[in-house]
């Protein structure tokens, strides 16, 4: 059975299996004041160019999301998202739990535009209509949930407009290295904490066991954010785990290369795909293919091959998504092409 | 440097590691829908004697409590509680954050007598006076924050008098295995799903990298705990690190054997330190010996061990916290002997 | 001026004033526990039909929905609603503070459709998609925000889809009375325990200085509601004020009698503003009339009456919202359509 | 039957009824945006000598503390009160609903000390342990829920240890008339917006039908406030309602004249009480006297009187609850103190 179900079906990238081997039996305090947290902080900060950011190690994309938000937010301030966001659509409400609206607007290909942003700003009585709530920060996902990116143009008039209207630029990176690879995006790590007021670079689905780096950019963001992790439950015992996985993960752009790994392969499935003869729903611009495939096709793919179904098409046709990872290999791949091959 | 500071100090146990490394590239469904989780959880009913409990993986202490407790109680109820309790002191406000309060009663070597459910129960109306919280569930832990345990017939009577007061009875098992382990306590692992609603058998200080697993009896607190979960950041992506370290765990009782060692190097501590002349702060029963130095010595000791500084006395005493755990070489117990050797 | 504003610019109905200080010296017991109060809730339950359901006042709109539904849902349950649903467009966000998701789907006129709740239910997963919320309550206002009304038989429909699929029913009837009398509607006060888990009936917009009557309906809904109003802030010290503020409105059908007052005149105005050559921007059902008005008329009209502007349109157009009460004297009407006589 | 129960149990004072009857039919825009308030809100900065502090009306004493409190936290921040703190003891955990800790301290005579404020402080690590909640509100109520009132020195005293910790300092005035009046406290209202962050004087105790007077004076906790009173369901659609009455209120002084009518017969009923040989629990300084009465006493006091049973104590003795009020007649207290006559 091939795997294109998602990109955290297996374990970690074999560096990271071989450096939590080689620290077991080391002893360190607790809590993420060990020395492998310090210095996956300082190389964190070194790569994206912010040696004043605060950087915090999460277990998951929807811990990281709920944490920021709920610390960022006083409690009638709104987040406002695409319809398609992480956060409005599949963490259960984590954002409504913590107390904040999540104000959706209709998605372009995942992504959010400028303009929205001002209409939904503007619908709320430019924040002084109390009988509604104050959107205060705007939430992307970098690549999106459809697998496309934000170009460093793109992501800039949106925080031009966050800056003018005083809004909270926040970019889950849950798949941000894939993002930060993808050809054409021009976006490079050192933009981030210019252009948002934190993001997070997700190790989760680019080959670690789990962690996400949360990095704060804005210093009024940053006090008392500890307290925040811990109460919320997010506050890793051995946390040196975290450190130690991102350590690793830094060493020689090793994210990158495991990024390139998943988006090489993405970019050869979906170039295969159309040579087949088959449509994608949405174009591939990194580590996930989203393909249009007749009902029966489908079907007789999942004797194979493990993948999800994405949404059901008129004239009995399936839209399914494909996903690859650092941890998928080219012989997966040209199986897959093999089996679509007319 | 030994070290006495924790008993998550370290990575994780052998076993537990060769399985990560052993099943490091297979590929499984995310999120707990995988072989390993539905093994581990097997072995867990089994193992406690519960086949239609529910049984969940979280990654910690904190998340295991307030994802329970907030998912149990509606908006009005409260948690009973000693003034020791985790959750009433180290979980920053956690269970309030979930919009719970906490009501406190002073512990008795850290434990909670019925008697005492009893007088908050009074004191509360009867759960009849609308301008005071409900209290719904007592919350305790075993082993406690002090290291004494619950015997059998100790929490025998605490669990009757919930019964009667139809509250919830809630076991914090972060410390379970040593608990279970100790010598005295007659308690059973069959007889928690008997005695109590809900309990959680800690991974994270027994052992595994991280992980707790929640067990919950009561039929009407099953429904929706995935949901809970998810929305409270929980929800591991792969979640089979869970369910396999749980199942290795469960695997020859290792977990028992892990207490078994901790407990048995913590007896062999407090032993030699009373032989030293001097005086445990509370009864040494689990793997936590809190024992009372005169200032220089703790100052000392700093030299050579890690350790925490428990409580500030009078006559230029201190009281110091030695944690042994299943990672603790018996070295380090014979070091720290000698140096306190008169 | 004349005031078209909204149906709660004046005080109260004369009756009500008249209780209030024919009462005002006599003593009574606080928060609700006093013989007017008692009189009341007899009263509505007769009135109702619903001698076995739980009544409580509390003293607005948002208050009322706010503590009921935190009430009766749990954590990770949500509300679905039409997108102009008070709760939310115009509550800041209150059901989200209390954690809960609101999903909103279209309106049609200001209303719900049954297929859209089943819609809803099926994008959840049945209520089995542990990464979404799980839609458990529906909400309708009736009359609508629009001042539409939702017929016996529509809400017949919604009813049956409800309990289908399991999920609560409630009705917000800031303004029901008015919708009762609405021509055509066919709804009567004996219908609302059938078909729905609770309701309110709103006194603020029908001739009452504050107060909302709730009706919980469903007995599983009804433990510990006066802790949740308590714990939620609107338990009012002086109980008594609402409890005799209800117990007059229903006297004789007053609240039926002034409904119909303001309906009477709502319906004068409109056939007064088609007459006169204007458009409707909705169907006049009950209290409120959206009337589309050249701009200059709108200027115009502003320098006597004061109302709501609702919408700018295109071709120089202003939909306005004119709104009748108990209060509205004929002369108002007659004042209004004298100046836009052609 | 004579009420010495509370200072709620009438309607309210004459001239207050009659500014509601004389202004019922005049309209006015919602929500506090009308002359009555804007009135009253000046009033208040006059009388307070605070010309640039925000005015809020709220409806109630729960409703304005967990309103402020909430809107003024960060989600891990905390309370610090006395145990006999109204927020800790009779609001249904209203502020751990908005997801507050209140660290409760021992009362001396139902006041905080500044000593104990330091205890607290230090005991949460200085604010710097995260896993502790981090105290950030001192909240006092003056008068006290016994009664007592805080001396200007002494909330000088506790004033200054918050600006030292930076803590807010937080005035619950449900009862502040009477403080204001009491005979020594020698605390004037201009020296409220000097020495707390915020306060509220209450009109529910002190002859209103309901209202408080939130006056918030530092700048920082001003902004969106409003946006605060709507979402937790505070926002009265007749808004007009709490400035009339408030404005009334203000007017020569006659919100000090009613406290010091209950000030007075309170004294008288406390030195008759003393005079036939009874104890007091507590100095009476404002309108409550709580007197220790063989029980037999109590049973037959309950057949003419209405009051608290507050306490059980031994000896066959109970501890009762005398509350005086603007309404309260003479004749009332002559009588009590006829009837406890030896």
């Amino acid at each position: 059975m091939y795997y294109f179900l998602n990109d955290y079906s297996e374990g970690a990238l074999p560096q990271v299996m071989e450096a939590l081997a080689r620290t077991n039996t080391c002893a360190t305090p607790g809590y993420g004041n060990d020395p492998y947290c310090r210095e996956a902080v300082e190389k964190l900060q070194q790569r994206f160019a912010c040696p004043d950011a605060d950087v915090h190690f999460l277990m998951g994309g929807t811990q990281a999301n709920l944490t920021f938000l709920s610390a960022a937010l006083r409690p009638w301030e709104a987040v406002i998202a695409a319809d398609t966001a992480h956060i409005a659509t599949h963490e259960t409400g984590a954002i409504e739990a913590c107390g904040h609206k999540v104000l959706t607007v209709p998605n372009h290909g995942g992504k959010l535009l400028p303009e929205q942003i001002r209409q939904v700003w503007a619908a709320h009585g430019g924040g002084k209509d109390e009988h509604m709530v104050l959107p205060r920060l705007v939430y992307v996902s970098n690549a999106t949930e459809l697998g496309t990116v934000y170009t460093r143009a793109e992501l800039q008039a949106i925080s031009r407009v966050c800056r003018e209207l005083e809004l909270y630029l926040y970019v889950d990176g849950a798949r941000l290295a894939p993002a930060l690879d993808a050809a054409g995006s021009r976006l490079r790590p050192e933009d981030l904490p210019n252009l948002c007021d934190a993001f997070y670079l997700g190790g989760t689905k680019n080959g670690l066991l789990f962690g996400e780096a949360l990095v704060i950019c804005r210093d009024g963001l940053k006090p008392g954010f500890r307290h925040a992790i811990k109460q919320r439950g997010g506050m890793l015992a051995k946390g040196r785990l975290l450190g130690l996985q991102f350590s690793t993960l830094l060493d020689d752009d090793l994210w990158l290369a495991a990024a390139a790994h998943a988006n090489g392969l993405a970019a050869r499935l979906a170039a295969g795909l159309e040579a087949a003869g088959l449509e994608l729903l949405a174009p591939q611009e990194t580590n996930q293919v989203f393909v249009i495939v007749p009902d029966a096709l489908a079907v007789r793919l999942e004797q194979d091959f493990r993948f999800e179904r994405w949404q059901t098409l008129d004239g009995g046709r399936t839209a399914i998504r494909l996903v690859t990872s650092w941890a998928t290999a080219p012989e997966a791949v040209d199986a897959l092409l093999e089996a679509v091959r007319p």
